[in-house]
């Protein structure tokens, strides 16, 4: 019965009694109120979030406490709790974020400049990047939390990312998209993982220039495009 | 006053009463018994060892129970873990014994055949012995057990060991010991990234051949000793 004098109301079209406006009022202000506090939620979220994601790479994973995350961002334990039920939740968020961004900063594509600058722009793109979060890229390549299935899985996201766009990206300087053989996958991911290997040779011993690893990462590629694309020279050494 | 009656027969050489001559014997075989004991229990302990690098060569670390490996050596749980107090500790043994075995299987130094020859079975050695332990070796490198902290000093043990080895390995077939350089460091570390990289793209994808990615390893390895010994290429592109 509630339900069809309300609707005899609303098609109607007159005017509720002022006990009904005042309820109405009440509902429109608790669900303003609910849109501002989950617009608040979202703010809070992408601030812990980054805060997070600053903790997390100057520490290793398990360097990082809650109760240090709790601290720095001014808020109980339960409230983090509240955004991120587990150190892992804010620590996977942190990674995928910084997964888009390491793919975002190394997109050469909308550069205009020959391709091996473009190659060596985006090289030095990735090397800055890593070299800005040290600590923790070292510990994720080196074990650490790198056993985690899910953070294994982001990791060899972007290298498949990497690959592709190796192919076949938009504006890729390398342009061997027609030659998708499991050898030129092989070659690229190998060329990936001597990127990856100099890359934590170079952040642990600081008697690298970064200029002198970009260009031997450079220089390696040559030879890599011209393997990936058959051309095998020790048959004849 | 016993020690002094006993220091009295050894001095003065005659024999014991029959008595002391019994309990002599006895002595005598326990110690022999103790030394059987001791022989079997290294040869249960070898036994426990190489059943466990089996199992574990054929699954992950998270799929070996310590159950299964009781029922495959007839014995109990127990006795496993008298041998090896847990799990990790089997795990570690076999692990050290590998690492030890490939370094073995991949010295070419007393091949008797040319520099490039010797590259050449080094590297299908590797591939060989990686292949033969194909699910743990994917297990270990991406991630699983990886994160272990003495499971990584391990790998990176024999990581170190193998660029030792190309630097100035007795019978190196490159022979660049005389250029050990932080670039030359970095620019071999990062060749063995990429065999890594490449291997387990090999063994996760069986359209390649093992010759295939052996000559790509072979081919990819002159380019790296020409950086390692500072010819840089890109500067002239």
């Amino acid at each position: 019965m509630a339900t069809r004098r309300k609707r005899d109301d609303s098609s109607t079209g007159k005017a509720p009694p002022p006990g009904r406006r005042v309820a109405r009022a009440i509902v429109r202000r608790v669900r303003d109120g609910r849109q501002r506090v989950r617009l608040d939620n979202d703010a809070r979220r992408a601030q812990l979030l980054e805060l997070g994601m600053k903790v997390f790479s100057e520490k290793t994973y398990d360097e990082v406490s809650i109760d240090d995350l709790a601290r720095a961002a001014g808020i109980s334990k339960g409230l983090l709790y509240h955004y991120f039920p587990t150190k892992r939740d804010l620590y996977l968020a942190g990674l995928r974020t910084t997964a888009a961004e390491l793919l975002a900063r190394t997109d050469v594509s909308a550069i205009d400049a020959s391709p091996i600058e473009r190659v060596r722009h985006g090289i030095d793109a990735y090397l800055s990047f890593v070299a800005e979060r040290k600590v923790s890229y070292v510990s994720l390549m080196r074990g650490g939390i790198g056993s985690d299935p899910e953070v294994l899985r982001i990791v060899e996201d972007v290298r498949a990312a990497l690959v592709e766009r190796m192919f076949d990206g938009p504006g890729s300087p390398l342009a061997i998209g027609d030659h998708r053989t499991p050898l030129a996958r092989a070659a690229l991911r190998g060329w990936l993982g001597f990127a990856e290997a100099a890359s934590l040779e170079w952040l642990t011993h600081p008697d690298l220039e970064q200029a002198t690893i970009r260009d031997l990462l450079v220089d390696m590629l040559l030879p890599t495009l011209r393997l990936a694309l058959g051309f095998s020279l020790s048959r004849t050494w």
